[in-house]
């Protein structure tokens, strides 16, 4: 079912790819000036599958890089119906209120080019998404999950250079995505909803312990009592874990968005952390591991797409799936096989 | 320091290293038979680094392969202090009672070739290592952990083929070296010590998540109420987690070496654990995940060795690391750069 708002979406992405014409150095001016529209143009260039508008893409973002760098970047996650649109649109009004410009990305790993969660969210985001300073654009997951961060995590850089001092990147509670998203941003916070137990069934294991907080939403009217102690249970079990290795110890808060309560102390939280993390000087450790972490995972996927695609290991490997499956040839025979046919060519 | 052990050990390593000349057809039919030596031999020439004795381990792995499978993998993991080696004597004889023949393997990251757990282990586990129906031979870890964890996977393949019911791998609480081993096992146990707190600095984050059960050691004189205690509380904190995808509830026990408490109570759960796996499939279904997973992790490992070490990208990479990392040049650009120049060889 495609919707006006689809419509225009996919007419904005149409027009933003005829307008890729724009040089480098035109779209750079732009978004230096803080233009929205020039910014708009550019993401939608890094989501190119197109090799000129990749080449524009690459050059603009090494003009940005330099200016990049001073915004806060938070990752947001939750599974669906945590309320995470509910709870960006507060947060990130709360945030324009102090007069900071905000972003707010996304990583959706179940959505396509011309639709999902980026209309979704402009509609459940109503007050957001008119405010002159705030810039809402998912990124489109076209493709596999790594090559969609890449493009989320240059995003940023644009985002940055464009004068915005708050990065949002939304994801879901699905695993592969949360860690994706961890590897871009200073502070990650999982929402969650009270009465552990069947709500958590969405959240992938292994997502609770990257969390530099644990918000429990719908903190109000009869839920009161159920988030706090959901808080109080989950502060218990946090000092389980061993601490982070930047020595900050996870935070259990609880929210509510209907009664406008607790969104001020999360971001009191999170420039606190900023201020710690610039101080002992992990900010600037973090970023230049996740600047080298992203180009070697860029080294690596491409390195296996280019080895996979091969049409002599393409034909091969099915084959030699089964024979490791079936016990019939170990998997370092058979990933031996594969390499000599590859340094043969 | 060289104790008589240590020295004994190099000269049976020496030794094997000897005898390596035998064929993978006389080192099969030793292994078949049961004979330890023929198995010592045969691992040691999976850890050696010679070419000539790497592709006689390799024929004799394809050869054992459809011999292997039967035994029941467990890994086993904790903290140094927590009695691993206590457990593993006590584990171990316990199933040698009952008829069962048992390998103890070992992924040790800080040990040495020429040392290390491998003694300490033997000296450790006295009992054990007299008995006619345990093999211990940990895996020296000489080399990457990739590197180490794969041989130990060939290893467990030959240790089925020479019979033995019930594998255990023991490593140490540092992070990866349990992610590599529950990835090679059916059930993977954590021991801890109770007092949460000073005692789990050791263990990384996200280990717990992926214990199929956490035994809380040394539950005996003063210490059984906190032992108690501190199961009830991991009890309560693992039904925060999600579950797991074969449908296992993690379970949370205690044992006390000293008293011979819990132990027949591990064993049992691990059986119903494994009878219920192989009634729904999940079993299988793991073990041929893991086979192909090792299969793709040892094409990735090869295929990063012979990037990386091609003069051309060695020379490069460090300069354009540094780019990166002061954000003079993206990510992206920095590895599409190295790429290229691999492409043009």
């Amino acid at each position: 079912m495609e919707s006006p708002e689809d419509k225009n979406n996919a007419a904005r992405i149409r027009s933003a790819r005829i307008q890729n014409k724009q040089s480098a150095e035109q779209l750079y001016a732009g978004i230096r000036k803080g233009s929205t529209k020039e910014l708009s143009i550019s993401i939608t260039l890094l989501e190119s599958e197109k090799a000129e508008d990749q080449e524009v893409a690459a050059r603009l973002i090494d003009m940005c890089l330099p200016h990049s760098g001073h915004a806060v970047r938070i990752g947001i996650s939750g599974v669906p119906g945590v309320g995470k649109s509910s709870f960006i649109e507060s947060f990130g009004t709360l945030l324009t209120t102090e007069g900071k410009k905000i972003s707010v990305l996304a990583i959706d790993p179940s959505s396509h080019i011309s639709g999902g969660s980026i209309l979704g969210d402009k509609t459940r985001m109503n007050a957001l998404s008119q405010n002159q300073n705030a810039f809402i654009r998912p990124t489109p997951s076209s493709g596999k999950l790594g090559g969609v961060a890449q493009k989320t995590r240059e995003a940023i850089v644009l985002c940055e250079a464009a004068g915005y001092d708050i990065i949002l990147i939304e994801t879901v509670g699905v695993g592969q995505s949360e860690i994706a998203v961890k590897s871009m941003v200073d502070f990650f916070l999982l929402l969650m909803l009270s009465g552990a137990g069947d709500e958590l069934q969405g959240i992938k294991r292994g997502i609770i312990e990257i969390a530099d907080a644990l918000i429990i939403t719908k903190a109000d009217g009869a839920n009161i009592q159920p988030a706090k102690l959901a808080a109080a249970t989950y502060k218990n079990a946090l000092h389980l874990f061993p601490p982070t290795p930047n020595g900050w110890i996870p935070r259990v808060a609880t929210c509510s968005i209907i009664d406008n309560e607790g969104i001020r102390e999360i971001w009191d939280m999170i420039q606190s952390f900023h201020n710690a993390m610039q101080l002992n000087g992990h900010l600037d450790v973090e970023r230049k591991r996740q600047s080298t972490y992203w180009m070697h995972e860029k080294i690596k996927s491409d390195l296996f797409d280019h080895f996979y695609q091969l049409p002599k290991i393409k034909s091969r490997l099915s084959e030699l799936e089964k024979l490791v499956e079936s016990n019939k040839l170990s998997p370092t025979a058979a990933a031996k096989e594969l390499l000599n046919n590859f340094q043969q060519s």
